[in-house]
């Protein structure tokens, strides 16, 4: 059945469920009627808190949770990806919309709307002009300092709001961090009990109860997926306790307050609003953000059962699914990382699941609102950090510098840059660090003249291996495409290693090259005309099939003909040093 | 002699001039001598035109071919680089200052100088801080465009001066054709007259001279030099025929006027004028050029005697030399292409040669200045047109389309970005594509399902080669550096080439590999995982050695462990098919 998915059929291609629903037998549909729920009851208090997050009702959350995923579920080619409101794209929502709507709740709204319909478009667009690869320019370092960056900020706003504290929206962490000391004396008792009475049941669930579980005999994986449920039930208790001590109307305790009933009536209304321009930079980034968070993850589920994805489908789909976002009246949505681990755990098997969870979290948008009125804020502030705690990897950080300093240097910037300049400007200055890195890196490449391991056909480097060499023969390996930005380099290297007197052939070996450009061809050019100037031979050896295709017909490969360009490096030293 | 400028004395180093001096004999220094007047006599009239160009008074070229070519003459590790004004800084310059100026001539000189020294400060700070790799990301292509581009837009520019029409400054090139067209009722006859008679001569004086002269017994190689000298005559001949007729009054003919005397007294009054931010990045983009241009020069004149040349230490001497630029109250300058060939086939063997050009150059503003009241400005257009002509490259742009699509594209896009939207623009629009094709192109890395070469140890693609393969066996030879922004693509190729279940054993060859970055070992290390998660072993092959120093003590080279990396794919043949 997996194999299926990839049949050439249209239906097949851009709405793959329809072909999974028909090959759908009882026991699947069980297995995603169970998963799709425990997915529901992790995303209920997710939604409301994430809406919150983003500086939004928390209903909003709620709208994401339903038409969006099912947008996806028809449209996505992974099975078990859990499409919804998500922290990181939340936390850049209110980046974008706080200085946009300036005070205004319902321009923020709008805006909203606006940054969702603008991401599905950007996404669309990725994903029919076969964009995507532009994504792969967010190395993993750039990623994970964001991720941390973005966490440490979200953690710091979410301090606030656990201990009532008030700090100003859509500042800076330092700032920030400065308003929590200058307002310290504005906590709330009350709000701090709930607050961190819910963070330690949160941090209880994960990992101890868990243990407890599974020493009462149940299946580890069925006790994390239990642990995982907890969110609901610490929601619930937290409801029953303020109810029972009028929390908000005794202790001044902030709650979620009135929550419309219901689902709103999709609307193409946002269109008409104002601001596009404004907000497409930001919707860029989410767009980006949201996508490499989605693939990801959803690569690795895809993995696990041997299934395919197809990167420019999941841009198209994940674009439906942000215009779905826009007309339900909500914020961008992507895939979720732990609560696609969730669905997928808990034995998702296609998107049918997915389906499942967004009429659940449907049905209780239509019957439960009116309870959380006197749900406690920090609660769901409780949720979001200890969600969000586990994205926080100072760790990798240290394992990244021990690697690649170069890496190290990106993620570290990425990560202070987050915090110092804020969000959007940190991840612009990450990538924009790596590529430069990068292109360093690329511009001084590794060339080794090579010497042949005595009684084999191998070539190493003279300087790390006994080799046998020969005065008259330079044999010299370029371990790096030959383009514009090392040509310089390449050529003065070369330059200075046919300096010695007793050469008389120089080859270059290009087992390591799979690319030569226009301004490497042109280094090439000079440098055989050079030194057959000056009396010398320029060979060839190990060229690549297709970097070979190219060099045919050019002025250089006529030079130096069929005869000077060697299969290996071996056949170069059989026919220039007979003797050897 | 020529190896000794590279002891490490630190004299040696800053001042390789001495160094030559002292080992210098007579005839090196007839030579020199002869050299040094031959570049003078092209270098005159060319310095005058150059001047214009840039929008500055005649004399102003005379300043720049004096002190900054005496600096660099001292400090720089080029032998026979003439440097002086060029065309496309000249041209770059006029880009710059026309806006900046608004019209008034005091601060349009006044920007002159604050790019001069900008554009030294920068070449300083870049060779100091070794950053010259930074000008390696403009490649060939790019350049040729962007020369191309420059060239046809100053042949553009004096259209106008050739033919007397009037055209406004430093504007677009659609705007100035329209102007061209608009106002081509103002030609002056006379003026066209002695222009194209200019162009005449000089064209003639470039092929069919030289070959009369060869054809007269003159060696070639000194009939080309004794060609070069032509402007010089043509501007006498221009000068005694403007007098004879009095062409300024009878026939209103544009003339140079009233020059200066002399040479100014070096003056640090420019460090205090107002404009360096608003000049900064068109000195940033004028020292890039400069230094690209001098760079490309100064290594191909060495090479052919087998000189070195340091890139750091020519960043140092230029950014000196146009220091000295400013402090001498001119414009910024550079090695020029066609000069410093002149200089090197006239006999130049060291820098005493330019010294002497400087002296002859200097000689003549403090004798001759008061002959060019009555020079046409159209002959010195002429001569403008006649040198920049040779830098207009269609041709190559053909050639690199048939090479390189890409680089094609850049090439062009670079030429018309300079055309319609201007120099700068141009030039910045051109790189930046470059890089985004660049990445594209390693986004894609070519991946070989490779086979055995039977009877031999040679491993080829399957689909050029016939081969030996097993099905138990995938050998795929990666021919790209795995980074971030091809990782994505290469797991998805090994996800999809795994799926075919009789493999038990995956061997990756690294021969192409030459370095892994962080998000690479990465992926390797999931890949790892899941093929052994589903019983499948991974094996490496043929990896380089500053890639397996990096990969020694990862999880993912314990994982593997010494046995599964081999020296040679042949060597993991023989291991996991004992019976091959």
């Amino acid at each position: 059945m997996n194999q299926k998915r990839c049949t050439n059929t249209t239906y097949a291609r851009f709405l793959p469920l329809l072909g999974d629903i028909r090959q759908t037998d009882k026991a699947e549909f069980s297995q995603d009627l169970l998963a799709g729920t425990i997915t529901a009851i992790l995303l209920i208090p997710q939604a409301l808190a994430y809406s919150l997050l983003a500086g939004l009702p928390p209903e909003v959350g709620l709208y994401a949770s339903v038409l969006p995923p099912i947008i996806y579920a028809f449209t996505g080619t992974s099975r078990t990806l859990a499409v919804g409101p998500v922290a990181v794209a939340a936390v850049m929502v209110a980046a974008a919309l706080v200085p946009y709507a300036d005070g205004d709740p319902d321009k923020y709204m709008t805006g909203a709307l606006i940054l969702s319909a603008l991401t599905g478009f950007i996404m669309l667009g990725m994903g029919f002009l076969r964009l995507g690869w532009l994504t792969n320019f967010i190395s993993h370092p750039v990623l994970t300092g964001f991720t941390t960056g973005a966490a440490i900020f979200i953690v710091g706003t979410q301090l606030a709001a656990l201990t009532g504290i008030s700090v100003p929206r859509g500042v800076s962490f330092a700032v920030l961090l400065q308003a929590l000391v200058d307002n310290i004396h504005t906590y709330n008792v009350a709000t701090a009990i709930f607050g961190s009475i819910a963070v330690v049941l949160l941090i209880l669930a994960r990992q101890p109860l868990v243990v407890v579980l599974t020493n009462l005999g149940i299946k580890q994986q069925s006790a994390v997926i239990l642990g995982r449920t907890a969110p609901l039930f610490v929601v619930i208790g937290a409801i029953l306790i303020a109810e029972l001590v009028d929390a908000h109307v005794r202790f001044d305790i902030a709650v979620v307050g009135l929550v419309p009933q219901g689902l709103p009536v999709p609307s193409l209304n946002f269109m008409k609003a104002q601001g596009w321009t404004e907000l497409l930079p930001a919707a860029g980034m989410i767009a980006v953000i949201a996508y490499v968070e989605s693939i990801s993850v959803a690569k690795v589920l895809a993995f696990r059962r041997r299934q395919k994805i197809d990167p420019d489908q999941e841009f198209r789909a994940l674009g439906l699914a942000n215009v779905a976002a826009a007309c339900a009246g909500t914020m961008p949505v992507a895939g979720g990382f732990s609560r696609s681990m969730v669905n997928f755990d808990a034995g998702a098997r296609t998107q049918l699941a997915a389906i499942f969870t967004a009429i659940l979290v449907g049905l209780a948008a239509f019957l439960f609102t009116n309870l959380l009125e006197n749900l406690p804020k920090a609660v769901l502030s409780a949720i979001i950090v200890v969600a969000v705690w586990q994205l926080i990897d100072i760790q990798g950080l240290k394992h990244t510098w021990s690697y690649d300093k170069g890496d190290g240097i990106a993620q570290g910037v990425t990560l202070v840059g987050v915090l110092a300049l804020g969000i959007e400007q940190g991840l612009m200055l990450g990538v924009g660090l790596a590529l430069v890195l990068f292109l360093y890196r690329t511009s001084r490449p590794h060339i080794a003249v090579v010497g042949r391991v005595k009684g084999s056909e191998h070539y190493r480097n003279i300087y790390r291996h006994k080799v046998e060499t020969w005065p008259q023969l330079l044999l010299v390996r370029i371990d790096e495409n030959i383009y514009f930005a090392n040509t310089p380099r390449v050529e003065t290297e070369l330059h200075n290693l046919v300096l010695d007197s007793t050469i008389t052939d120089v080859v270059l070996i290009f087992s390591g090259v799979a690319y030569v450009d226009t301004s490497g061809l042109e280094m090439l050019e000079t440098i055989e005309q050079e030194l057959s100037s000056t009396g010398l031979r320029l060979h060839l050896a190990e060229v690549k099939g297709p970097v070979l295709d190219r060099l045919y017909g050019t002025k250089f490969y006529e030079r130096l003909g069929e005869e000077r360009v060697y299969l290996s490096t071996e056949k170069a030293v059989e026919k220039l040093i007979p003797s050897s």
